[in-house]
């Protein structure tokens, strides 16, 4: 039998299945134990009931995490017990079968908030959970809209050496690296590299990780990032570029909202406005001056 | 006037167009002066005549990689003066105006074959050659289906961090950091980083650059470069890898295929063919030992 996926379980009701995926709950109630199972589709509830003996034994021993397959008959719960929060709530497997792909020991309480320390020691754990699930795939989203609008646009992608024997840019310092008998340095941008080639292809861009070296206290600062860089020549002036990236910004936007409803409402977040004109200021200013050289006084937005 | 891309002129026949882009190669035949336009689009040629003064004299001091904008008149060639080896062999530009925008000085002889330290050097003028683009052409296109392979199949692309404390795999030596008071190391894989992925997301991929700190002496060994890495959770076997990156090679060969002809043509090089079914082996063995032990002999490729 091969192993399908738990959201098609919806479509095999009275069917026999093999799943697989990580334990994410388990309520043993004696007689029947329970088993909130989960793979990259989804998650639905197991039951395993003592008349399948072995595979009843097996479920008592999992835990939280265990990386077991599954095989079980696909049942309608009765209505009572239809769970109208969960996706698969309409329905649950019958256990006939438990294999242990993989036993796993969480050293903290599952699901209580962890300190950062204890977070970052254990990200092969911390990263499972719908948060943080959901910060990853808004990511993912967002780099692939950029390249698939830059795309459209004709720009061509290109790959940006980090190692490098000056700094790319000014500004920020950068971290020694050495080079068998010489000393080179992690690249604070592609800057360099996307002006050669925007000589060659009109229309660049890159994604890649770019190096800061500057202490830093807060989670706002990161000494390695991935930055989504894009350059282009021939413009008549910098409105070309804020139009471009108006666009650019309104169709990662769009992506998101169309491919992430769930995540931002997971992280109770909204995914941006962003107008449809790029935004124009007004200066104003004032005559300050003997010789009639006028101050700069403020900028409102244009209308 | 807005800037059209050059191989619009060919739907602008008699029209008055603004251009703008590289000189590819300048002809001064004295009275006609004939100039090869360049830009992300393609080439076409330009030719400067005597009664547009300004535009003659401005079109007589331009020289190879100058960056222009050019007004001009599209005409359809005489008959007699069409190149069917260029793809827009039957028109050319009548110059009107001629605007500067850069001068551009290259210290080899332009389309001379250049050793490789005149070529490393001169990177910004030495990308620009045809066969160079064509290379970052088809690497630009084979990340491209790479990722929209995966993307198709469910995998979850992440940036994985190339600044890490420890090897991420032994084999290969490691270039050292200075992370501030500390020696950190460059990723010469993300593989432990695609493992804690599996165990969020069971199907993941990452694009992005390793580094091996081995001194080499051939283009085939690089200390830098960009991995394409998949990885993939509750397999059965090998054979399923093996399956899923034969579909993926099928499907970047196809793509390039489709969108890279021109420049393996020019490259005079063919794109691979892929088979339709990942390629097995059998394994003949011979009886070696006395305690019946087989010795492997060969493989021959099971039809």
């Amino acid at each position: 039998m091969n192993r399908i996926y738990i959201k098609e379980i919806k479509n095999k009701i009275g069917e026999e299945v093999k799943l697989a995926g990580w334990v994410d709950v388990r309520r043993d109630h004696g007689k029947l134990i329970f088993i909130d199972l989960r793979d990259m589709s989804g998650k639905a509830q197991m039951v395993a009931l003592p008349n399948h003996k072995e595979a009843h034994d097996n479920a008592s021993k999992l835990r939280s995490e265990w990386v077991v397959e599954i095989i079980g008959k696909v049942n309608k719960r009765p209505e009572k017990m239809i769970n109208k929060n969960e996706e698969l709530g309409e329905v649950e497997v019958e256990i006939t079968e438990v294999k242990i792909l993989s036993e796993a020991e969480i050293p903290f309480e599952k699901d209580a908030a962890t300190n950062l320390d204890t977070h970052l020691d254990n990200l092969p754990l911390t990263l499972r959970t719908e948060k943080a699930k959901a910060v990853f795939k808004v990511q993912a989203e967002i780099v692939k809209a950029f390249r698939e609008f830059l795309n459209q646009e004709n720009f061509t992608e290109f790959q940006a050496p980090k190692l490098i024997g000056e700094d790319a840019e000014g500004g920020a310092n950068s971290f020694d690296v050495t080079y068998f008998k010489h000393i080179a340095h992690l690249a604070q941008s592609p800057q360099l590299y996307k002006q050669i080639m925007v000589g060659v292809f009109e229309k660049v861009f890159a994604v890649g990780n770019v190096y800061r070296a500057e202490k830093h206290s807060t989670t706002r600062h990161l000494n390695e990032y991935t930055s989504l860089d894009m350059e282009m020549g021939f413009i008549q002036d910098h409105t070309d570029i804020m139009r471009m990236e108006n666009r650019l910004l309104k169709f990662v936007m769009d992506a998101l909202k169309e491919s992430c409803g769930k995540e931002f409402e997971f992280l109770k977040a909204t995914v941006p406005e962003v107008p449809e004109n790029t935004i124009r200021f007004r200066f104003y200013f004032h005559n300050a001056f003997p010789d009639g050289k006028k101050a700069f006084l403020y900028t409102r937005r244009r209308k």
